[in-house]
């Protein structure tokens, strides 16, 4: 489960409600594609600015539509008791595995974000996944704070951010990495447009926000990876350059929302309010992306 | 409402719930000190970690104690509907006016920002303090934002950052801001340290973390600036330095929590986990500058 690529979808609402109908799609199209895990309520999927019962909600429409391919719950949160409510809930819809986050307002300290997950992991049955996600919790994981968490028990992979681009530079920092945390964590790279790089440098996963809207050419990096071409890795990484460099001007979430809304996958608006959709011109561009790069095949 | 010295409590738990009765004691005694606003659920009040319900707990207790001291109320959270329902909840409680902070976890645009405050002082029947707080939420208010926003219906005060400490400098700020705004908006100083440079500088109002558990050196400073004694006001603020030194080592949420728990304000911990209290060493030097400030008086 903590192998290959882990598709995030989005939680698509409708009129600042769930849209349980929208999600049940892009789940069961996820599971027809042959993603190796589907991650629910990541970043992608809008788990900060849901409730519990919406969580709940979504957890159990992704374990229902999601076939035999494993999910993985997103359960962070700003305070630690809600996160193990959280997970209770997440266990009790029946996801594979937990994904959690050190969610911050007042600044963290090391010692804050260990027992954050010491306090979580004590009561958990799954398997966890720590997502390292400077740019949307403010936390910055050192090494030595990879390595106290890993050793606790049920933690099975590392979500970690883009690596270097220079192959040579990211190799160095997984096996920095590796060289700090137990053989049996995993690593996997977030930052859709350093997968590639990620793959080649020897992460065991991909968590992946487009695979979560456009399975395909996540897929086709992924599978090539895996069978160890890694050239035809990077060309396909390569050839979506228009799209990351979307992604680098708007954040990954409001193209991908952006997207799912021009294929009709969801309602628009989609996202959560404060959270704007782009403007006409972004939107655009993006719908002129998506085809001439084929995305929607 | 909007001028002299908010004080902001702490929001005291007890085994991960809302202490009511050492909440009651605290607010009871703001109000008794003669402090010209209360508010409740700022940063300080720990607003980010609660949950609806015991913010309207929180926001009743206040307003029941406070006698006739005005309450504000923070009403901040990441999603805009969630918002909204807590300043109506607010509102339902009596709250003279409420406090909002554009917290995020995806990166907020201006768009979104001045979304946010549009939205949901389309609703309002009281005053709303915009609260900029770039260490807790991350978002950076331009002076063109200040002035979008400032000129929204409700809008009667701007609680801003800590100006620069030269005087001249600190004028400069507080005129650039004012010379945006309309006249009937107020502009609050925070960061406590900055304090009376701040009133000194021009600002109207001290929204003050400290004054929510010490309310009488608070005073002290707040009412020579009112009086025009600005010296006065900079010297109890000088002679406060090695609290303002611990504030800016530890965070003044964790020493004002520490403070109040040594003082058996509250009971240890009070803080929401994932937030730890500080270490032996660290609330063996507060108890020391509590003592030798005489700050409990």
């Amino acid at each position: 489960m903590f192998t290959g690529l882990s598709a995030f979808p989005l939680t698509p609402l409708r009129d600042d409600e769930f849209d349980e109908d929208a999600y049940a799609r892009l789940v069961s199209r996820l599971a027809r594609s042959g993603v190796d895990s589907i991650t629910a309520l990541g970043s992608t999927g809008s788990y900060a600015y849901l409730d519990r019962a919406e969580r709940s909600r979504v957890a159990r429409s992704a374990v229902q539509h999601a076939g035999s391919t494993p999910v993985i719950v997103g359960i962070g949160a700003l305070r630690t008791s809600l996160v193990q409510a959280l997970a209770d809930d997440a266990q009790e819809a029946g996801a594979s595995a937990v994904l959690l986050a050190p969610m911050s307002y007042q600044p963290l300290t090391d010692d804050d974000v260990f027992g954050l997950y010491e306090d979580v992991t004590a009561d958990l049955s799954i398997p966890l996944v720590v997502y390292d996600n400077p740019g949307t919790t403010h936390v910055t994981f050192s090494d030595d704070l990879y390595a106290r968490i890993a050793e606790l028990p049920r933690v099975a992979s590392i979500k970690i951010p883009p690596v270097p681009s220079q192959p040579a530079a990211a190799r160095q920092r997984v096996q920095d990495i590796r060289s700090r945390i137990p053989d049996h964590v995993g690593i996997g790279i977030s930052g859709d447009g350093s997968a590639a790089v990620g793959l080649a440098a020897g992460c065991d996963a991909w968590y992946s926000v487009i695979a979560g809207t456009l399975p395909a050419p996540a897929l086709a990096i992924s599978r090539a990876a895996h069978t160890g071409d890694h050239a035809a890795a990077l060309a396909e990484s390569a050839r979506l350059q228009p799209l990351w460099d979307l992604f680098a001007q708007f954040g990954s979430l409001r193209v991908t929302a952006a997207i799912a809304e021009h294929l009709q996958l969801v309602s628009t608006p989609s996202l959560p309010r404060p959270l704007r959709g782009l403007d006409a011109d972004a939107r655009a561009r993006i719908a002129r992306v998506v085809d001439e790069l084929d995305l929607a095949a």
